[in-house]
């Protein structure tokens, strides 16, 4: 039998948690051979429904499920993880202003980022959820010194996934026909979904839509997406922020496609002129478990101003928490 | 491209629901190379929250989604499936007697047989999970007078698994390594999780572990599990329903293995001495896309007087839906 992977989840009593653990431990991830042990951390108001969680877990008597320990210390949960999903963070409360609720879940990063640089798997990837999710990973990274920030990434891979399937329902094919999408910045509604690389059926995308499709429909449509499904569902994106995370992970496990990239944000290198030491979604492609950012695509004023605007936000971001980092 | 499999879900808006559909379109059922389209039904109060869920689905840009199909009419969502999870069903309201419960439930699921007998493919397989499940299946069936009665099912499955995880737990073994559990009956708290010719290692279940035990609290526990992960989540189960769900659909389209069986309610055929005409939870071995009750185990008289009172429970049931049938 494989060795166990060791998969740390945070906020395991909540909605994402609860569409992504069963996915989990249906080998969605790892694949259907290969074992999992689900390291849980949650607040200890939250212990009893995460308990109903770990009942439910278990009551799927699934071969892949090698364990289960749930904890309120980050040390002990992230004690050699694998993979971390950092799902779980403070959401905005009533009078809340968004410097409360940054403040607050940095601290919550912080912590964390000290726990896995203290516990976890050198080799660890971690993918930050919680949001704001570029500036908890940011902050996640830093107070992690002695693991190499390419472990940590924040997850802008729902908003990859709309865009794809925007694109495709636009132009009426199917989503594997879509190519080189990306999103750029933070995972936000600055966030740049752009289309000037993009393929659909290996022809540029946006020879193939109208520019004011593109400008005024496409880039504030998911942009805003994630509002639209609360005011829609009632309840926040769940299963497709699960859903997106898999995909996010396993693309950084198993790498990209060859004529494809993904989005992650990543800690950024200065490339694009993009201010170095943030946390920033740029297109990648992933070779041997490490991502690149691909570099070389030709960026017009149009896009160069959007970029910088969701740059500018994260500086703010940024600013907000500095003495965090 | 393979054909899309058709797979109708009703509750479409529940909590089950939502943790099966995104399992469906990440290829957990039917294997990653078979495209589905989902034909969800939504009674018309939950229309709007189905739609935030057709948002979500979208928004994976899963490669096997072919398509989604929302309606209030089950004539329209039946149409040609291959599959159908009958999911949704009316909870016990306040103040409403059990024989109410029946009796409202036994309307929507004659209505549904109906739709299944006129529009589903001739080889449809349809799942009942919602409650009361073993009943509601045998209404479904008996409304479908051309569709094979051996094309349903209830749902004992997450019993069996419920029961097949205890039993690990106690004799601290995988769940790989129990074979041949038995869920007789209804799927209620007088189900009987029989561990008689349960295999754990390859030996007697009932050697390795003290009568008492099985008697007073593996039995009682099955049995009411489904009230504590209530009591303990808030919640009823629904991720785990979900897992059992595709566990019970795949192996009644794969088979099962050579050494082992499951459990699913289906239609009685008199074997064990139960009453013909009950949907009855056995123990089947699945060869080619059919079950069959697995035949000739001993059963002993404490075992006996537990299936028959579980039968006697769905007699009383089938009496208060006569009508109907």
């Amino acid at each position: 039998m494989k060795t166990p992977v060791q998969i740390a989840v945070t906020g395991a009593a909540g909605q994402i948690s609860y569409a992504l653990l069963f996915r989990l431990i249906a080998g969605d991830l790892a694949g259907a051979d290969q074992p999992v042990v689900l390291r849980l951390l949650e607040v200890p108001e939250a212990m009893t429904a995460v308990q109903g969680v770990v009942m439910e877990l278990t009551d799927c008597a699934s071969p892949l499920l090698a364990g289960v320990i749930v904890s309120s210390d980050p040390y002990e949960v992230f004690e050699n993880a694998d993979l971390a999903f950092l799902i779980g963070a403070k959401p905005r409360g009533p009078g809340m202003e968004r410097r409360d609720l940054l403040q607050v879940n940095a601290e919550i990063f912080s912590r964390q980022g000290q726990a896995l640089n203290e516990a976890a798997k050198r080799s660890v990837k971690v993918l930050v959820i919680g949001n704001p999710a570029n500036t908890n990973a940011l902050i996640a990274l830093r107070n992690a010194p002695d693991l190499p920030p390419k472990n940590f990434s924040a997850m802008t891979r729902l908003d990859h996934n709309r865009a794809v399937s925007l694109l495709a329902n636009r132009c009426n094919c199917s989503v594997e026909e879509i190519r080189k999408v990306i999103i750029w910045g933070n995972h936000s509604s600055t966030q740049y979904p752009d289309l000037h690389h993009a393929l659909v059926r290996g022809r540029s995308a946006l020879e193939q839509v109208e520019q004011s499709w593109f400008r005024d429909d496409f880039i504030p449509t998911v942009q805003k997406r994630g509002a639209v499904v609360i005011e829609v569902r009632g309840k926040s994106s769940a299963a497709s922020a699960a859903h997106a995370a898999i995909g996010q992970m396993r693309n950084w496990i198993k790498g990209t496609p060859e004529d494809d990239w993904v989005s992650m944000a990543i800690l950024s290198d200065g490339s694009y002129g993009i201010a170095e030491g943030l946390v920033y979604s740029f297109p990648v492609a992933v070779r041997d478990g490490e991502y690149q950012i691909v570099q070389g695509l030709a960026i017009d004023d149009f896009s160069r101003e959007r970029m910088h605007l969701s740059e500018a936000e994260l500086q703010a971001e940024q600013e907000t928490v500095k003495h965090l980092l």
